[in-house]
């Protein structure tokens, strides 16, 4: 798997870091004729845009995206689309190379890996990343024609009652804390037989591009972790006939059995750690190896799960656009 | 990502049907030099092999590795190791090909992608394909001098207390039923700096990986699910100045901030869903749209999860052997 | 590229040393639903076989090749195919591990790169790893109905006056010498369309597949090497209207233009260096750097490009069969 | 092979159309710590940059290129380098939609795959995408201390007498036809054991990689395609004993022997076929099937191969980046 880049046939590849002069990507193997323009993919950026609430990081990036390459009198041409954004927000004095390793951020495990690092807003490690994954995924549902992706924040902090976040939220907030969310993504529309046996399974395929996800630390697929506490008599989605073929009593599978798609929506639900930039000093070290507390001053969100959910939509339009491209190029 | 192939630098690459004559890998990108025979191979296969316990599956294969090549004089040579397994105990008259599709199978989702399908015994998508993957994960452990990595069953059916699993083992048996499990597998001894930032992240490789183990419904890292249930201040792992680098005081992260390792031991726990073949009759239907119930009498495991567990170590093994060589490649 | 695989969709994964047990492969990512036996294989496997003619090497292999995997009751499941011929006529006898260093052999670059090898028989290098090349060559076939692929030696030892050859390699084989050979293959049938832009030109590809041949040395597409002896008006195709899409007056392009096919014949041609193993010494240096005279006297083509017709065949048919399903994959 | 990706640890992708609004392309991979900044890539682009000389086209595009990400204080970090050039020249007026599918070039065959086409100076299709290699080249270099690439033109038209090549090129530009041109890269300073045995070979890889030029029709490694005219003995490559390992007393093997590097000079040449581009009009139709004479106005080059020179340095330069780092990875 490389690097910087997702997918098979239906290949993202991004660069740039949070700082940096610009982000952008590019996208390759998208199918050719596809109406595309960039007012379309800046609505899927405007989603998981910062500075659209209380709750999201009060950054103020426009976050406009040019399309570069791959569109031609508003229409896909089957070669690789170029988009970036440049970066006008970027205040890299918040930053200062001395400071402590901040725990739970990429910052002492970069060290470790290059010897060097861009320091400024966590470089390329930085969840800004995703907006260029956003803007792939916006390319991939072009490719889904009749399939809808959704998500939904479950809980956050452990409360799945949504009248009380709000409160939660601004309570972490002002105990300079944070609080993790779980989110769960699905899509419906999906027909049987997209994915593969073995190592390119659908659901291994979800779990690796939703783990990939920053701040993700558990992935479940249908029934999830709860499949372990289970009998098999109560897992089973018994199945029924149909007129358009077999339908199911249940979706204990998540839409997957196998590691291809059977018909039904395809469910996933991510755990998003709670923000690890927070105001509460944490015990740390920096390069130099001495102790120093690290507290975060700068602006970011109590709870980065809420912009995970539309970075969830993209991974999951985008591994589905390559399993239905994959599946195509095989079997079509 | 190749359907029947895992890794990059140190690739798997796995063939064979359940009940066909054999089944077989190659592992490529294996360094030169490293002592290798048969017996060191076999004694991993012998820890999943059926046949060994009341509560796995009486099928009596010897499972007998033989290594085709890429080996010489007890040494590998860097060219591609090739290694079989006969199927000795086929029996293929246990299954027929008008059978009920199986619920919680890849039955049906097989034969809406090819259209057509090897009955036998589940085929590609019978858990027998495993064992090459153990073989594969033996070879990789060559590759992981000085990280030890082990695993245990943490739960079956929801219980963790190990003293209660005989009793529901034996009652699930009776009753033609089957229980879930959970199990972690874990690596110490793993250097900071393993992994990759976005895509390749060590932890999105490691859910992949291990969601493609069949039955496998759920992954976390480290804190995993829990993670969105805690503050920031609770989830951070302070950092102290040690001798030899930093240490931690908790490992809430698994060993892998922003997808590249820390150091500490990397902790995975994926949950199983009950074993799909019970002898319980579900209502379901067959290949000519029949409504038909399926109920499964071959040898099958009350809990499959028992034998993910060194599956679960073989994939891990096949993880950081690649990561390894990966982080030489690029930045050794 | 993976170092012992060969393509994207429809992929051939080998393995095996001459003198080993067995060399074998794996097809990943044939249809399902094609008819495939082992005759139908073996048939394409006697045409590269040695010991059938007086100018290729007398060793007695049966190359029985036996299908392990992937096909049930005679067709392709969609699963990999897995092959495996079995060493019967192994002589390790002839080879020993002290011996010079033979010039235009693999021998000293791959003690330089692994600092280890396996001796018999040159090991990996040897050309017998060509065998599972034109099995997996026969299956790629399948793939494509309407597409007829031929070959022909067009030179020996510089002459094309095919007449006199018999003679120049008898004159060859008894002085202990060897002839190079120029050959051609040519693949009709194929649609405009396939292949890509940029770094998966079809010829870029095609280029790379023949060059991976063991003992080729020069790559040609359609005009080739000649092309930069002509004027711009001179190497034009010229198009006509024609009943079904247009006609060319000309093939200087050998059937692609930008990467992409045509729909003209795809026409590659190859040189084949004279054989390395020649009874002639040649100055050399063993492994621990003395000067020792090479001369090789075991069993071995005068003229290895006659039996590289049939492999390039293979080359030619995996190339294509990949390129259609990754054609169909993006475009379809 | 993705399709506009090359390489697998070291990897160039680009993007961009010739009269689109950039060109791009992203460097991942690249190790982190070499120092880096814009002034060197661009020395690079400036040896290629149209408009330089009365035999290349007058084309005047400043080719003024950004690194917009992975690097830091002048250093790589490890991180993808993106990069960018604007088309500030690009004057979509000379070019039609209804135009004459010009022989040679891409128009037809990008039709038939696409359905849809960016006409605008050849698009994806054209050369100016080989400035975004140049820049990548330019970053591989890096990787390659020690050793040094060359290039040089052997032939214009047949002719090798470089004091007749201007009145050769001012005639052809008179008669509205262009040349031919072969050129001959060679690399010096590549340690013994980088490549591959079988598909990654590095003579494939290279053939591969030079074929995907435009307008490159032939490859040849070392003895090319003279080596099928040659005896065994004439062929070898005769050793010696030296102080600091073997010595050759030839290199008809090109530096390569069994696909990996023998430490003597790679030497490596393309044909590039005359320029396509000419005013002489040539027979062809159009995209509505009638039929037209293609006869081009703009600004071409009569010699492409000229302008190949500094690509083929740059593609040689991918190639070793690529294989030093997969050597390292697997045998380091």
């Amino acid at each position: 798997m490389s690097v910087n880049s997702f997918g098979t046939l239906f290949r993202l590849s991004t660069w740039g870091e949070s700082h940096g002069p610009a982000i952008g990507c590019m996208v390759d193997g998208c199918p050719p004729g596809l109406e595309l323009d960039e007012a379309f993919v800046q609505r899927f950026l405007d989603q998981r845009r910062p500075g659209t609430g209380r709750n999201v990081s009060p950054r103020q990036e426009p976050d406009q995206v040019r399309i570069l390459s791959g569109v031609y009198e508003g229409k896909t041409t089957g070669t690789p689309i170029g988009m970036m954004i440049e970066n006008v927000d970027a205040r890299s004095k918040d930053y200062s190379k001395d400071a402590p390793y901040r725990p739970g951020h990429a910052d002492y495990s970069y060290d470790a890996k290059y010897g060097i690092r861009d320091p400024r807003g966590g470089g390329r490690a930085s969840a800004r990343e995703t907006a260029m994954r956003v803007a792939g995924g916006a390319v991939a549902r072009l490719v889904l024609e009749g399939i809808e992706i959704s998500s939904r924040v479950d809980a956050i902090g452990g409360e799945t009652d949504a009248s009380k976040w709000e409160a939660m939220l601004d309570a972490a907030r002002s105990e300079g804390d944070s609080l993790g969310a779980l989110v769960e993504c699905s899509a419906s529309g999906v027909p049987a037989g997209w994915g593969a046996p073995v190592y390119a399974k659908l659901d291994a395929v979800l779990a690796g591009a939703m783990m990939s996800i920053p701040a993700v630390k558990g992935v479940e697929i249908g029934e999830g972790l709860g499949a372990a506490d289970l009998k098999g008599s109560e897992n089973a989605d018994a199945m029924r006939a149909g007129e358009d073929g077999p339908t199911f009593d249940a979706n204990h599978s998540g839409g997957i059995a196998g590691g291809i798609s059977t018909g039904q929506p395809i469910v996933v639900r991510a755990s998003f750690k709670p923000t690890s930039s927070i105001r509460k000093p944490i015990a740390s070290v920096n390069a130099a190896g001495e102790e120093v507390e690290a507290s975060t001053r700068g602006r970011h969100d109590p709870c980065v799960g809420i912009r995970g959910a539309p970075v969830m939509e993209a991974m999951m339009a985008l591994v589905l656009a390559d399993a239905k491209q994959l599946h195509r190029g095989q079997c079509g």
